[in-house]
């Protein structure tokens, strides 16, 4: 178990006024035990409680390391797992759970009156897991640089005629040769106007001149993410193009210069935010400015309008403006920043000007 | 919506006393409408009722088509979508819930009293689900047609030295190139005593004379799920290997050859297990025969020695035994079958008899 952060978890709680929590999302349970498991439909949580009595219930199943940090209580299929957990919940106190705990389990634990009452506390472990410690801020780094290296890659495999398809099917082993094996959410390339398309991932478009390509990546090293987007042109660019390119590019770096503990999310956004609606692209810059990123890709904390918590030490979040002209061209230049003790240090080192492939 | 799919849930919960249910699970939302969205951490829900009053609940992020069979109920970010939707619950009856369902949306719809209570009634769903109709077939058969092709063409690239993760890249073009988009689930591929590891996914493992090379596979085509394992032997096979794999095939077939309406899906567990237990390997058969499947890979209804049900028409799941000696071989062989009228149709036309590969 990573006591410290256990124990800054066990804080919130109090804070709260709440005594014990049974956390079962896969993210959380490895954050504390660095043991990540994906159980399926089959129960795998993880009870902390300020008494230090912590019990992980794990199905017989599945194999896990000998230090959990937690007693481990075993069952099999042919028991039920929430009658077990509930010998071990106080019934006379409130119980934290999940924002995910499925129905099936909370309801059963309710039928058998395993606690006085039910409360989503997910928001005391997301708050913790926000602020990442210097073990998990090397492996971030490490994470960002492995993005880094395969983006410069993937780079030299750009050819007039290929589709978005080959070439995003390509980056799954450049990450395996760095020895980052998934991506953090599938890539998304878009050439010429499909990079205006939100939320689109990559399909049969052929790049052509004067095209943008849009390449927004990441990977998964040692369990943490990263995510990066870069925007080239091919062969030529136009001067609108190259005046959106240059909107964009300023908008991210004047976030980005503007970031220390204490600033406000939505100050950040409004930064970028302002740059690109003076330039005459207000409605074209279209979602947040970027997420929170960890263990998993998108995490407690946007950086967007709405958001009116002040960034801290440690934060680590995407900066990542885009403007999108429908049936012309799509610019999204993306880094990811952790937030330092006095500023920002940024993790991605890839070029950012300008640069037309050839 | 589809409408006789609608009817037979409907029926199901009413045999419970349940008149109105919550569908949250992003599978049976699809089996419904047609539509699969997956709305990440966004509340995204379905609520169907006996009276016909069905509405959907949608973020307004989102794009859906104009007919999806229920009315739409739109909201956006600053709004509560539980607060929305309990407008639409009938408060003095009991809802039923998806055994998904996440906590904050089920606490969220305690607190705000929507219903008299709260049932966790998926096996309605589920059940019907497990059924496929006619439509449903068309496009398991297609899905198991393009697994077929692609281990075909898979097996031409299979090569001395290389490694399982190599062979395991190349699956995704190959499925692309069908028309294939997505993997059911990670190939696993195993060479030599690496295909006797439990839930092994590919490793660095190079392939060497003599190896067996246990490939399972799968694709989802047009929003269903393929699943395939076939175990090949390199340059040679020994007498003992081949008389495992020879214990497996007798074992797949038998359970095959006894399919049809009316028997019990643990029945069939025991047949395949009879013969290898028969044959020495009975503590080396460390799983269940199958699993059912459709829109998703893993479907409710198992093929166990605890499972009683008896299966019905329309079921499709897989029969794949295996037997896993530590530090030797692996040999699974499986395929889908789909219960018909009268008996059994194999949805996997792959040859399974013994195959070297020179």
């Amino acid at each position: 178990m990573k006591v410290n952060r256990l124990n800054r978890i066990i804080s919130k709680l109090k804070e709260k006024g709440i005594s014990q929590m049974l956390i079962s999302d896969p993210a959380s349970i490895f954050y504390l035990t660095g043991k990540m498991l994906d159980s399926g439909e089959r129960f795998f949580a993880l009870l902390i409680k300020d008494n230090g009595e912590n019990k992980i219930f794990i199905n017989s199943l599945f194999t896990v390391p000998e230090d959990l940090g937690a007693e481990k209580i075993w069952f099999n299929d042919e028991e039920d797992p929430c009658e077990i957990a509930s010998r071990y919940i106080d019934s006379g106190k409130i119980l934290g759970v999940d924002k995910n705990l499925p129905a099936r389990f909370l309801l059963r634990l309710m039928e058998l009156e395993s606690a006085s009452g039910y409360k989503n506390t997910s928001v005391c472990v997301d708050i913790v897991r926000a602020c990442k410690d210097s073990e998990e801020i090397v492996l971030m780094k490490e994470s960002s640089r492995v993005n880094d290296e395969a983006m410069r890659e993937l780079k030299t495999l750009i050819r007039a005629g290929m589709t978005e398809r080959e070439l995003a099917s390509q980056l799954r082993d450049i990450y395996a040769s760095m020895g980052a094996y998934g991506y953090s959410f599938d890539p998304l390339v878009g050439f010429g106007e499909c990079a205006a398309i939100g939320h689109y991932e990559a399909g049969n478009t052929m790049l052509s001149e004067g095209d943008c390509i849009l390449i927004d990546m990441g990977c998964v090293k040692d369990g943490y993410c990263s995510d990066m987007t870069r925007t080239f042109f091919y062969k030529n660019v136009s001067d609108e193009h190259k005046k959106v390119y240059e909107t964009v590019l300023k908008a991210q770096k004047a976030a980005e210069g503007m970031i220390k503990p204490g600033v406000r999310f939505c100050d950040i956004d409004k930064t970028a935010r302002d740059i690109i609606e003076q330039a005459g692209y207000g409605d074209k810059f279209t979602h947040r400015l970027g997420h929170s990123i960890g263990i998993e890709c998108h995490e407690f904390g946007d950086v967007s309008s709405v958001n009116e918590n002040v960034v801290e030490e440690g934060m680590i979040f995407s900066i990542e403006p885009g403007i999108y002209i429908e049936g012309d061209v799509g610019v999204r230049i993306e880094d990811l920043v952790l937030v330092t003790q006095d500023g920002v240090e940024v993790l991605n080192h890839f070029d950012k000007e300008l640069q037309i492939i050839d």
